[in-house]
């Protein structure tokens, strides 16, 4: 059973969550300031911005001695450290490039880590109204309802979510092009997304089986690897570690 | 204004897709009885066939003089003629490989094709519940609301959905690959759905600002196609000709 403090800090996190859906809502289909983070396609808005500010500001105040990491702020400068202490990982906006094209597969995610381990994983997608929900040892959720892993091991029989990467350096290019050649004859079918923790998600419902992302944040999993582990699946670095 | 019968031939058409959705949204988590047509990756299910033969049975007995042409029937062995006669083009699945993974990203598509040109349009995601309509010069809708593609005529400032192909084919590989390597550095990103019917409906929505596929059937575009035009954009072959 969930315990008291995580039952709490889950409710407070999923109502923050909730309320900053609806900025993102009410942002998707507009103009957006669009800022250029490291290249032409690493983008942040004010959305993004807004959101992470709003979540901060809400968690902070209810859990004063509570730990952040958040995309933007660590992009503002400051450190990504990751301590025993309660720490919220947050993504305001994961899928950024589908934001700024109004395409709906976008999401935000809050993770909360204790002791290094995830605690708490929520994951909404407020255009699609998709809430994932996790908290540790109690399953995962798509509103409301449990969710599994498909539970597939057959390579051939597997629909995977490719990464595709919007980065324009060779050797990133290369790595996505080689991954997606070596598995397009192997694998029932690829897709491509956009969205890490969205894709991650779709994973622990069971509607794809396999997912793979190269250099990944802390941010773009933190919340969704509890979904997939409480959902049945397993989470893996490239030597096989989980 | 859309005309008297038009009008009826579209609600008609309206209310069978609504109703054969119940279908698809009862199987999709379903485990789904699964054959194969032309290869490994060439799908169809039980689901399939119910859903085409519920529209057929339904409109042809609403309106006896129209034609019809339908993937499974032509799979079947049926013929696929387009005349000027009314003619029903059906795909009761498209996406069918994301249905049978239980990934929600599949639709019913119906369209109404007079004289050789598309008069009405039908979409629906009944998963996501996103219905996409359209008639002839009365614009294009999502869920009753009106929408517009994007207008992005920069290719590096576009998102582009493209054709991740689900063929073993070495030939069509190929072909799916060297344009993944054409685009990938000259476009603002690079998405893959697996329903190609979906894909232009997004391209309508102005979620996406371009959308290719090579090899397409009648079935994956006559009503998606009209959702397009309807909502300002092109739909062009590989020479350029709409």
């Amino acid at each position: 059973m969930t315990t008291q403090p995580t039952q709490e800090w889950f409710t407070v996190a999923l109502n923050l969550v909730k309320e900053a859906g609806k900025v993102v809502r009410a942002a998707i289909n507009k103009k957006k300031n669009i800022e250029i983070k490291s290249s032409a396609v690493d983008l942040v808005t004010e959305s993004d911005k807004a959101v992470e500010k709003m979540l901060i500001s809400g968690l902070s105040s209810a859990f004063p001695d509570h730990k952040f990491i958040g995309e933007e702020s660590v992009a503002g400068g400051e450190k990504c450290v990751l301590t025993s202490e309660p720490t919220w990982i947050i993504d305001p906006i994961d899928g950024t490039m589908n934001f700024v094209h109004s395409f709906p597969y976008t999401c935000i995610s809050v993770g909360l880590w204790v002791d290094k381990k995830a605690e708490i994983g929520i994951v909404y997608n407020p255009i699609l109204e998709q809430m994932f929900t996790a908290t540790k040892g109690e399953g995962a959720y798509l509103n409301g309802e449990r969710i599994h892993t498909s539970g597939q091991t057959e390579l051939s029989q597997s629909l995977v979510f490719a990464e595709m990467g919007t980065s324009h350096d060779p050797v990133k290019v290369d790595t996505v092009l080689t991954n997606l050649t070596t598995l397009m004859t192997k694998v029932h079918g690829i897709r491509a997304m956009g969205s890490c923790a969205l894709n991650i998600c779709q994973l622990a419902t069971g509607g794809v089986d396999i997912c793979y992302e190269y250099g990944v944040h802390a941010w773009d999993m933190a919340a969704a690897s509890l979904l997939v582990t409480e959902a049945g699946g397993v989470v893996v670095d490239t030597e096989g570690t989980s």
